[in-house]
């Protein structure tokens, strides 16, 4: 077998069979965040077989169904790698467009092939389709944790998702199958129908619409805002009851501007939240597993990328696009 | 003995010995919220000794040390209300410029008397002196609430005082009773050695000074912002470890400005906080009298109010001004 970079003690080598296509791969390659460095392989939803594995791993053997998100490392000793949020690691390795340990630059899943430390290595249960599931390694775990830690996981809370595109209507699906209530806020009226018969949101609020935002005042518990174009928050956080939580998962490029009373009145929350970390990561991967839940996905050829890209930024895709890299990328092997 | 009001059955009537300052009755009498109904009557941190109770009260007798804080009633039957959240209740009517249940405008502490029902009156342990407890019932209540409910109150935590004011000293003075280490954060060098010889702050950072700040970055469990100016909020958000939550319980006129990358990375909160309930008010001052926490007022007389207004909008006060209404301020009884 070809492997084609050094697999270390702790290492899984992969070979990649999809890659899911994040938003964050269209920021990175249009530099919008301003800390692209070129070339630059995107793709951090990775799911594929393990190839290989060095001679200390012993959680996973060739042939494992196995995924890689958002991280391939980090310092694994401070008190946040310590207590299981790797995501908060000043020294975490990103897996594309971030200085590895050795000084390279990392590269991301949109090849054939990747080598990580086992500690990044997510298993995915037999039941689970790896192309469908492979987003969940960036869209899931990024609303599933803070649902997690913001206690918007229990059944009967009501959560508002704002935003049905990649991150949306995974939170929809995680809501439903923690027996939430799940009001789906979207500027388009057009996405009502699906987010409430595909989906089974229980109500859907068209943010336009100023009747529908008065009804829904101070009845959520919180929302997962995915949004990542900068709106005026006051009529969103004016749809919290008291003591209720907005949580950031988007991140436009602007700052927000948040009324003070917006907050202070009824003691309401905006909290951030970016990814989480590998043991959340296995749990939402099981958990999703035993529920159902995948990432509704439109499975594209490599050489579709470019267009695939095009059709994202226009937010033309229901809901992400998963490249089937196993079956049209070859890539020599190196000698 | 003339009651001034009629004393209902579930009311207390107080005669009031002293009313603390607070920066919500400069900003009410300049209508800077918008929203002041002439006459006002600001002050809503009265302490005084009750003069009759009504039929159903059995919680007091006359002659007991009480206060009343920032409300006067609230509809005692919502879920806010049955959970101790007075405070965040609809219904909610405050100690002035709020339309009471019959219609009237209520006025606050600047006066020799007040009726109030029981549920809003709270008891003053024989050990606490009146002039200095009486600004905790807003300043007090304000800081410790928050920190109560966002665990801000355990020893070993490390929480950042943004502002040195009437609101922040008390802070201040919660967070060393609960045993957590102190940094305030000022704009005013001239304030270290105060912060932290009288107060017994364990550090003091300067906004200004960049060093200074670079060396607490990512320091802090928490951050009790007591500004009410407009600053902008990265900075000091920067000052958070992973997970860190700043409390807002000023409140600036304009939108606050939050870069959403100060609150992703890091999963870091930014949360309002809004007073506190009643249980939790009474929880506070046992707990200041237990400690000895009470507010560094300075006592001035009615006829000096105008004055105290003029300085405390230059801050020229350390920290609160408290009237002494029982030796200086007569009213005719009413026939």
């Amino acid at each position: 077998m070809t492997v084609y970079m050094s697999t270390g003690d702790d290492d899984v080598a992969i070979k990649i069979l999809f890659c899911g296509i994040c938003h964050s791969d269209l920021h990175s390659i249009k530099n919008e965040w301003k800390h692209s460095m070129y070339p630059l392989i995107p793709g951090h939803e990775i799911a594929g077989v393990v190839m290989e594995v060095g001679k200390k791993v012993n959680r996973f053997k060739s042939g494992d169904r196995v995924g890689v998100g958002c991280l391939v490392n980090s310092c694994q000793s401070c008190e946040s790698c310590n207590n299981g949020f790797e995501n908060h690691c000043n020294g975490g390795i990103f897996t594309y467009n971030s200085i590895d340990k050795d000084g390279t630059v990392t590269y991301g899943g949109y090849t054939t092939s990747v080598v990580v430390h086992e500690r990044f290595v997510v298993r995915f249960p037999d039941s689970m389709p790896l192309d469908s599931s492979a987003p969940l390694l960036c869209a899931g775990i990024t609303v599933y944790s803070p649902m997690k830690y913001h206690g918007l996981n229990a059944p009967g809370k009501h959560v508002g998702v704002l935003g049905l595109g990649g991150l949306g209507h995974v939170a929809v699906k995680f809501a439903k199958a923690f027996g939430m209530k799940v009001t789906v806020i979207s500027s388009s009226p057009g996405k009502k129908r699906e987010a409430m018969e595909r989906l089974d949101a229980d109500a859907f609020v068209v943010s336009g619409n100023g009747e529908e935002m008065e009804a829904a005042r101070a009845t959520m518990d919180g929302i997962i805002n995915t949004v990542s174009a900068n709106t005026p928050m006051a009529p969103y956080l004016a749809l919290l009851k008291p003591t209720g939580k907005m949580i950031l998962v988007g991140l436009p490029e602007n700052p927000l501007e948040i009324p003070p009373f917006s907050l202070v009145v009824g003691n309401r929350t905006l909290a951030g939240s970016n990814i989480g970390g590998m043991a959340d990561t296995q749990e939402m991967i099981d958990l999703a597993a035993k529920h159902g839940v995948t990432a509704d996905i439109e499975v594209i050829g490599a050489d579709y990328v470019n267009t695939a890209m095009e059709r994202l930024a226009k937010a033309d895709v229901r809901y992400r696009f998963v490249i089937d890299i196993g079956n049209t990328l070859q890539i020599a092997a190196a000698q």
